[in-house]
């Protein structure tokens, strides 16, 4: 039973263009009380958003903005004086978005909790940049990976980024722009240096841009400092149809 | 350059909540001059729209609606007499939505194609049904791949589930209710008996339904036919999550 009579709504913002959130998740950004968000929300969406909410930037970069304990303690506080409560996120709240810690918090101490999904950044990369994640023939299965991994993690708990990618058809990585020369290293060790690669930038922003490259390239690019963040990083035969996808109309 | 002067759009209408399309596909669809749908598509969608459009249902299941050829002769007739053809699909055109196989066609003939993506059924399934695909600490990477593949694909090119399930924290299996005894009978092979799995079906419906068993569960469940389809089968430690992700607030 809830403690509280008011509640939060943690919604998947989507990766960038304000239009790319889903119906549902705007109405719930529209209708809430209070709303907070972070540097990973897109940006465009609550500049011309109709609202009266009362509207908490609580930030979320090292050395920057609120702790995750007092973002969670504003949420409950706010829905225990029975406001609804909008939490926006970047791409997917549970998809690399922590969205389930805030809202394990929340269940815990009794305030409801919902979760609205969201177009995820490698979703939108793949539509937007011309490069299917699957496509009968080329690709028919993918995996998803972090580029960068919390610098206590134990061994066996690591991502095994070489297994994967020799397992799957298409392998997408996110988050890995600034470690991509060592991404790179470690995938020539179990696929061919050609092996095409594109990287999907700044994703459905004005900002956006794609490079085509290969393994190599990516791994030349990587330690030149030239993969530009965010970047969502596709690896596999998929990369190669973006030709008959994307050819001027 | 163009050849014809209208385009078509393919939109991703997300997993069957007719509120979980993106504001911009939505708004696609109501300005679109045709809109062709399949059974895959959001059913509530296209009921409660405002337009004028011509509405084409053109199927698609063994034995019914039209062959691709005929569903893209249609979209490039249109096109070339000046419409806007919005071709509605469920999920994400580009992730096991064969969008990329209409588009290449159209640009093949000098039509305008346009790609808005939406939210996979297993995105909706992870945050409706309260089983996150990544969290701090029990997953950090994911693999989705097919239930079934096609009959006459060669071996080398078959998905390589055990490899992958070995490989990756979080295992999504996509349109695998028909076979989930198979699967799981496979998955066995290289994960422990207990390994829980949850079975999200009509994920974002008024008939969603979600099981959590485990992988043992699952195969007794599909060799009694009781997993029902259309299925998002997730398994992995994430799934223990939801117990703390679902309880009554």
């Amino acid at each position: 039973m809830a403690r509280c009579q008011g509640r939060v709504v943690i919604i998947g913002g989507g990766p960038g263009d304000p239009e790319l959130i889903t119906v549902k998740g705007l109405r719930a950004l529209e209708t809430a009380d209070a709303i907070l968000y972070d540097r990973l929300a897109p940006k465009g969406l609550l500049e011309n958003l109709e609202t009266r909410a009362l509207k908490i930037y609580v930030g979320k970069r090292p050395g920057e903005g609120l702790p995750q304990e007092e973002i969670n303690r504003i949420m409950e506080n706010l829905a225990c004086r029975g406001m609804t409560v909008a939490r926006l996120k970047g791409g997917d709240p549970y998809t690399y978005g922590r969205g389930e810690e805030e809202c394990m918090y929340l269940i815990e101490r009794g305030v409801e909790c919902i979760v609205i999904p969201g177009v995820p950044s490698y979703v939108a990369a793949s539509a937007l940049h011309g490069v299917p994640l699957t496509s009968r023939g080329v690709s028919s299965s993918f995996a998803v990976v972090p580029g960068k991994e919390a610098p206590g993690k134990p061994d066996g708990r690591r991502v095994k980024l070489e297994e994967i990618a020799k397992s799957v058809d298409t392998l997408v990585i996110l988050m890995g722009a600034s470690a991509s020369a060592e991404i790179a290293e470690r995938l020539l060790k179990v696929l061919p240096p050609e092996t095409p690669v594109a990287i999907a930038s700044n994703v459905s922003t004005p900002e956006a841009e794609t490079v085509v490259t290969s393994l190599e390239g990516l791994r030349e690019l990587g330690i030149n400092g030239m993969v530009k963040s965010p970047a969502v990083i596709i690896v596999g035969e998929v990369v190669r149809l973006r030709d008959k996808l994307y050819r001027e109309a």
